[in-house]
């Protein structure tokens, strides 16, 4: 990405750059066929069940004026709009919790003036939306995304690592309430079930319930590698293992019958979409007026909040989901995702509902688990194309040769300078040293040589499944989720909290900060076990006492965010001080450590040795 | 062992055989020195867990004339006197499931008897315990444990699979009445307990602690592999890691007290050893004679079947204790042992308390986990070996050669015609290959060449420490375990029941029938994940429709003989079953298998080719 101020030019260049692939993301999109369903069902439950859980926080905290109905619209409604006209269509956008903070003290807030009061509420917000979204528009406008270059892989796991734990907490924090009377009572829960013998079993029930979802869940996720059962059966439960699982659980919560209380377990509470009241806040616009003047002016203030949040969050989410190690093929669209944000944050606040961001671990975690959806594919056609060679008596080259052709005919060159068969070195040199360690290349190839099902894994390069289909399938599921709303009331909260776990230990594997510290708790005589499997290049290269000080530093920075996120208004604004990791990357940390070490944890763009361009370097291997 | 049914041949070779090892049974075990608790501590918890909770159900149908004070006794009782005086060190005795299943009958029998009822019960189980000790005398002298050379590894090993699904029926079962009214309740416990909320609770918890103490106690066994962690940490937790969990779930059973009544969770129920009431019954012995004539006769009749029983079991369980696999260096001793478990039976009688007898799975634990402490042992020596030997510069040879050395001095060469050194030729076969693998063979050794912590792992054997010193110890805790009888009242019910579940998973691995189950259903295309592993070799040598059908046979007997044990009294008698099988296989399974795929499922002795004797062998290499 280019580091540009001009106006309007970091729009056009993404525009531009996206616009090439864009009728590829629906093609290859649709050409996965069922498989789709994979990744789509996955992101589905990571991005609709915190929804629905900080909708119910929601409504607790804003005596039901907005509630887990306007969260999912939310939340589906953007993803709709984002996965059809966005421009990085990994990214997810949802209703984040800081979003529900802001919208908690503003409520606050609003509440006690005479002039606002609960009645003026959502039309005080729709002008603070208002003025965010002009905020962004400005940002996105005079190419602020520009500086995400200097986001590194430091401040973007330290993010990541964060979030993680604040899923981790409201993952505890639900289970030890699940032991106390409810804050919010479920019409229809038996007033026997607010006894205390009922609250411990409740409890205990609870603690059966969530973990049984997370050990099952993260299981599941491993079924591909099961030793038992056939291929196909493996298969599905990894992909939907993790539904099935929520299924499974709400249906044990349902075993106890006899003389339990209504209300044990307990289970969301939500409004019925259906009712007459729960369209009330659709027509905020015409309210708007009604807002006295100085409140407009003074929606300023948490506008600015919610502006640096949002500008913060989106593109780091963004780029979380675009690591280098995707390989990814098409390019990144940073400043008109956010100008498209400002239009969505608009959108949101005229109609009342809390307006949705780029997220979490969903982003990344969609990206991964597209990347193993083009695995899959990758693999079924070579492994079949391999097949028939071998059918045909071909010798290792020749295999190499149909193999590589059909590799070839699942890629699509989108950027014209990027080599179309990047990956194809890679399978070549895997191939070829096969061969040569087998001692013979002419002969047919036989299973001995060539074991299909075992060597086309270690062949195969990582690659995403870039395309938008599954986004706008996960967000259109979402919307079905307002409908679906009586059905969703059967999921235990406890099954949720056990997910919120699941979500942040899922989004730990992969992360370099998370696996440093494993690494440092190491026992040295098994460290030579990491050097043995997939590794960064880092353990290798860099002396243990820069890898802990490096890792100590971030941890405690982490520490630091952690604890802000634990006052009160303040805590909303954990984003600057992560923010203040640019500078503090950039001009402190160089004085601690090598350059040569620094640039292997943590390579910045900016202080790169300057590279030959691409094609300068075909240029020259063409002479 | 020969095959002899000369009257007292059998008990004269036993004998004679161990009295060689004697000595070197104790001092080996000393030696040893503090590294002896790890097993120690295993087989005491195996041991004295299920021992309680038999006592707890023996109370219940006994009304109370027999306790865990009682059970625990005549375990210890027992454990002391075999390990000091018995021949085959490595079995372990206990009070198993069918004497507490014979003890219920009888009382039931007698205590509806006007001349015998239920003051009686204990002095006519005493002529039971004569009328057994005395058919038991018979059987050993008459040397029919020489028939346990046709009790092959399908026979032991389908009787270790019941054994573990009984352990595991007993779990679930316990799991399940927690969430009923108990049959008995703890004096103290409050009413309030026994309201359908708080059994609701207290089974839920149940649930919590039982598989926490499952997931964590099996998790533990494997702290030897962990990556984290110093090695110290490591070891501690693999070797004490069971009751280490117990502790930490029992603390944990503590932590709600908050209105919540006594009796939730539930907790051992065992009379205060040191009431007046806990003595009445070891003075049984006086009132023998005032049983009537009849029903001393008469108990001849349950004195048969607990005959058959003792006989089976503690052949069988001395006999898996003994696996091919464990390549032990000492002599078994059936006869011998079989002759002493009848004098053990007598005076378990005459002092009123339930006879002891050889265990499974406790058994075969214990061997196992005396394997891992030789391991651990000559482990400990060989690494400091190597290590001074690369220090001085040594050559690959060099260092074969001390550590040849070192592994010599470990081993005390017991009988005569064994060779000493049986494991150190694949030593130098292992050594030899790594250095041919690494090109060079007289340039000194570097932690590249041979790596310390890595390789010697794969050049040690299996062995097993044989010796009494845990067997003594493991027997004398449990005669602890009655003075702490106050202690154990904290235990959980509910962790016991975990632990029953962890005692039946633990005694799976190892367990060729059961791997064969899980082979049969291993995705084809997985198996060679197998074949890459250690594995037995039949799974090589076999097709895979012979192994199915010797699986499907065995599992289906296992059916069968699992469906008898639900018959009231017949039940206790499935040993006749199982012996049933000695037949079967002898005569007719080899019209249904080819030899030589027979012999590799299941070798036995009388099919073997006739080996040229060990000493004949020894002067042809010698020529």
């Amino acid at each position: 990405m280019e580091e540009t101020f001009v106006p309007f030019r970091g729009i056009k260049n993404d525009f531009k750059a996206r616009i090439v692939c864009y009728k590829q993301d629906w093609t290859s999109g649709f050409r996965a066929g069922a498989r789709i369903l994979a990744p789509t069902t996955y992101i589905f439950f990571a991005s609709a069940i915190p929804v629905i859980s900080f909708g119910e926080q929601l409504e607790r905290s804003t005596d039901g004026t907005l509630t887990a109905v306007q969260t999912l619209a939310s939340t589906a409604l953007c993803g709709i709009i984002h996965s059809i006209i966005g421009g990085q269509p990994l990214l997810i956008l949802g209703v984040a919790e800081p979003t529900v903070l802001m919208y908690t003290f503003m409520y606050n807030f609003a509440k006690d003036r005479e002039d606002l009061g609960h009645k003026l509420f959502l039309p005080w917000t729709g002008w603070v939306c208002v003025w965010t979204a002009l905020l962004l528009f400005l940002l996105a406008i005079l190419g602020a995304c520009s500086i995400i270059n200097r986001f590194t892989r430091l401040t973007g796991e330290l993010f990541g690592l964060l979030i993680a734990m604040l899923f981790m907490q409201q993952a505890i924090k639900g289970l030890v309430e699940e032991f106390g009377v409810p804050k919010t009572q479920t019409e229809g829960t038996n007033q026997i079930a607010l006894q205390p013998s009922w609250l411990f079993g409740n409890g205990m029930f609870a603690l059966v319930l969530s973990f049984g979802l997370l050990f099952t869940g993260l299981g599941s996720r491993k079924a591909r590698s099961w030793r038992y059962g056939t291929g196909w059966l493996r298969g599905f439960i990894a992909d939907y293992g993790v539904p099935l699982m929520i299924l499974v659980w709400t249906a044990v919560s349902y075993i106890p019958v006899n003389e339990v209380p209504r209300g044990v377990p307990r289970r969301l509470f939500s409004p019925n979409p259906w009712s007459p009241g729960a369209y009330s806040n659709w027509t905020v616009v015409k309210e708007m007026l009604n807002v006295p003047l100085m409140y407009i002016i003074g929606a300023f203030i948490p506008a600015t909040m919610i502006a640096v949040l949002y500008y913060f969050d989106h593109s780091v989410a963004s780029q979380l989901a675009q690591q280098k190690e995707f390989n990814l093929r098409k390019p990144s669209s940073y400043h008109y995702d956010l100008l498209l944000l400002g239009f969505l944050t608009l959108l949101c606040g005229l109609i009342g509902i809390p307006p949705s961001n780029g997220v979490i671990p969903q982003s990344p975690m969609h990206t991964k688990s597209l990347a193993t959806l083009k695995h899959q594919i990758l693999r079924h056609k070579l492994v079949s194309t391999a097949r028939t060679s071998m059918e045909k008596n071909m010798n290792l080259s020749q295999l190499y040769e149909s193999m590589k052709e059909a590799y070839d005919v699942m890629q699509t060159p989108l950027v014209p300078q990027m080599p179309p068969t990047l990956g194809l070195k890679e399978l070549k040199e895997s191939t070829v040293a096969l061969a040569s360690s087998h001692g013979y290349i002419d002969a047919p190839v036989d299973e001995i040589v060539f074991d299909v099902n075992k060597d086309v894994d270690d062949l195969l390069p990582v690659e995403v499944k870039e395309q938008r289909l599954s986004n706008l399938l996960q967000a259109s599921m979402v919307a079905a989720c307002v409908a679906a709303m009586p059905l969703l009331k059967k999921i235990p909260t406890s099954v949720l909290w056990g997910y919120f776990a699941f979500m942040a230990i899922e989004s730990l594997p992969g992360n370099q900060f998370w696996e440093r510290i494993l690494y440092l708790f190491t026992a040295p005589s098994r460290r030579y076990k990491l050097l043995e499997e997939y590794h960064a290049t880092f353990v290798e290269t860099v002396p243990l006492k820069a890898i802990a000080l490096f890792t100590l530093f971030q941890t405690s920075y982490l520490l630091l965010c952690f604890g802000i996120t634990w006052i009160p208004i303040a805590g909303v604004l954990f984003p600057l001080l992560i923010m203040l990791l640019v500078p503090v990357r950039q001009y402190f940390l160089p004085h601690f450590f090598k350059g040569a070490h620094l640039q292997e944890l943590d390579a910045a763009a900016y202080e790169e040795a300057p590279a030959i361009t691409f094609n300068m370097s075909y240029d020259v291997s063409g002479l």
